[in-house]
């Protein structure tokens, strides 16, 4: 019996990539195993899991400009436990799409080079996934390449939203709010259509080490904190968030930082870590007793609820707020004290539903419904990936 | 009979500096005249109120960078229509206070130089003041010379709320959020006090060129929507108020803006300006037709909506909305363009009293109350000094 055709996905973050395997079975893309690569690793390790089963396998590849010896190698060792002979289509996660793309395309030679234009709006993000796109195509060339696009599902927000009060020409030439985290919004916003079909003017709290909240109509984007840049919106584990462009004039004109000093400080020194001095993972700064680690997690539910109430003002209402990713759905002391600084919108936590992460975690009493909902990105790629293959 | 001892009070602004002259009556200061010069005429300019008489008179005075020159002449002038010889005491508006001054002071030369020693937290703004009250030294030795802090009114804010996501050694050298127009909400509080002394959870709207909002909590500064320099916050005349940090790092890395080019275009070429392309003063936006001007506009409502529902979150709650400087006191446009988007919080403006420019500009049945309040910043300035002297 011939195997079900595979397709995978990638994910590729600044030090790691997520890698799906998904079975096409007719219109639907059923997850099979799932892998990452992290980068951090030395020497470089490939986990995977299919089904109950865990490996945990050490590359031997250099880490090359090119990639090309790494996705090699784990396309070997993929061998091993999935049919790679049945491997049809590649899904890519790609952060930047401009005002160009705004759905998922399937990739060609003049796409690529499209995306690659766009890294001067996303340098330290496009790259990375630019780098597996093309090895593939070059290791792997029989396998259709299609990307998924963070920005994309942000399309919808209002020309108004999106402006800095800068001048036009600025804003003309690009510098303007896109959006990210898009694929994990439209991951939710078919969850919600599942299980919460009232919702209505949402926020969504996507919390991971990188994070953002989007602010949603009838499922679509109206708002999102993290805008033009990943830096913006709500502190993360090591960048800032909201910050007094003063304060980079600050640091250029009086303390005579270097523009890669500062670009250092804002991606990889500030957020959790910078506050606490201690940690960029809210895990370990939950359990520290210091109080620079508690003022570290109050900064940021803080801030989220103040985001929030943003928010609220770009919907004209709030009536359902749902957590996810990471941090949002694994720990109830965040969400707890998000939701205590929105009491006075009527929100009210049921303290044993969050204390078990469940689906709902807001009393019968409360005037804003509280979810926690896992996401799930590259389901979504798989499916966009898919529709395409599925459309020619 | 001698005339009523005067206190002169100095608000230097970047392109003019306002005059107060004020009557010491016992514990009150009365004001009896006010003047400005207006650095950008040609040839400089004093305008001068007495009672119901204006004057206009042009000044011969080089603008020099010490300025005696024109302070000299200034007081000559002044003398034509005020008892000079009867002026005691000069009171200044000090842009930054940083977290050393806390409350008005009586000026030495240590504390000058204190001051001058905060000017990298306010380079475009603190050098200005520093000039009057050292020509004024030179000039006038005998007059008694006080300084109230615009950043003195925040000191009750939440260590917490001050804080960016940013290491924490950057935030104990003062890289932190302060808050301004602290003399106007001051003045707000005790307007405040008197005519609606049931108000607790109160955002005020200083709606100026510059321009910020604040929360208080029973008459305590909690929040400043402008932080750490005079950018951030909300759109203004030609500052841009939020911005992503990452913009600045665009403007620096991929399009090789210098330090000098990035502050200009953000003090001088963005907010109302940058985005209409048309004026940076909303009189002219509002009478526009065009477009653009109305998307500035409608971004200036959208940000000072979505501030004022980021605040509520700090305060955990909100009962009372007060609008107050040349916009906020006069524009029911911009008025009305605010409540309209905070209808979600039960906020409802009567149109009559709005278009009136009424103190109360909420209808009976709103749940949040708005008031229209004419702020005064000199008064502020002479009661502080006033008070400093009383005590001597």
């Amino acid at each position: 019996m011939p195997s079900t055709d595979l397709l995978l996905t990638f994910n590729a973050g600044s030090s790691t990539v997520k890698i799906g395997i998904f079975a096409m079975d007719g219109a639907a893309a059923r997850r099979v195993g799932k892998g990452v690569i992290d980068f951090r690793a030395e020497p470089l390790s490939l986990g995977l899991a299919k089904g109950s089963q865990t490996f945990a396998m050490p590359l031997k590849a250099e880490v090359t400009d090119d990639l090309q010896g790494v996705i090699d190698e784990t396309f070997a060792l993929l061998a091993d436990h999935f049919d790679m002979t049945a491997a049809r289509a590649a899904g890519h996660r790609v952060v930047h799409g401009g005002d160009r793309f705004t759905k998922a395309i399937a990739l060609d030679a003049a796409a690529i080079d499209a995306i690659d234009a766009l890294t001067s709006l996303a340098p330290l993000h496009q790259p990375q996934a630019l780098r597996f796109i093309r090895a593939l195509r070059h290791l792997k060339p029989h396998l259709a390449q299609m990307a998924s696009f963070d920005t994309a599902f942000h399309a919808t927000q209002d020309d108004l939203v999106r402006r800095f009060a800068i001048p036009r020409a600025l804003h003309d030439e690009g510098v303007k709010r896109y959006g990210f985290h898009g694929l994990s919004y439209k991951f939710i916003v078919g969850e919600l259509r599942r299980k919460a079909p009232r919702a209505a003017k949402v926020v969504v709290a996507h919390l991971g080490s990188g994070a953002s909240l989007c602010a949603l109509n009838a499922g679509v984007s109206r708002d999102c904190s993290m805008g033009f840049s990943t830096l913006d919106g709500i502190p993360m584990a090591t960048r800032p968030g909201w910050l007094d462009p003063g304060v980079i004039l600050h640091l250029a004109g009086e303390k005579k930082q270097s523009f890669r000093e500062i670009e250092d400080l804002l991606y990889r020194r500030s957020g959790l870590l910078g506050v606490s001095g201690i940690s960029a993972d809210t895990r370990d700064l939950l359990r520290d007793a210091r109080p620079e680690a508690r003022q570290a997690i109050d900064l940021l539910t803080l801030r989220i609820a103040g985001e929030i109430g943003r928010m609220a003002a770009t919907l004209n209402g709030l009536d359902t707020l749902v957590f996810t990713a990471g941090i949002g759905e694994h720990q109830p002391e965040i969400r707890a004290g998000v939701a205590k600084r929105l009491s006075w919108l009527g929100l009210a936590i049921d303290k044993k539903a969050n204390a078990a992460n469940d689906f709902t975690i807001s009393t019968g009493e409360s005037r804003i419904a509280a979810h926690v909902i896992a996401t799930d990105e590259e389901q979504v790629i798989a499916d966009e990936a898919l529709s395409i293959l599925r459309a020619d």
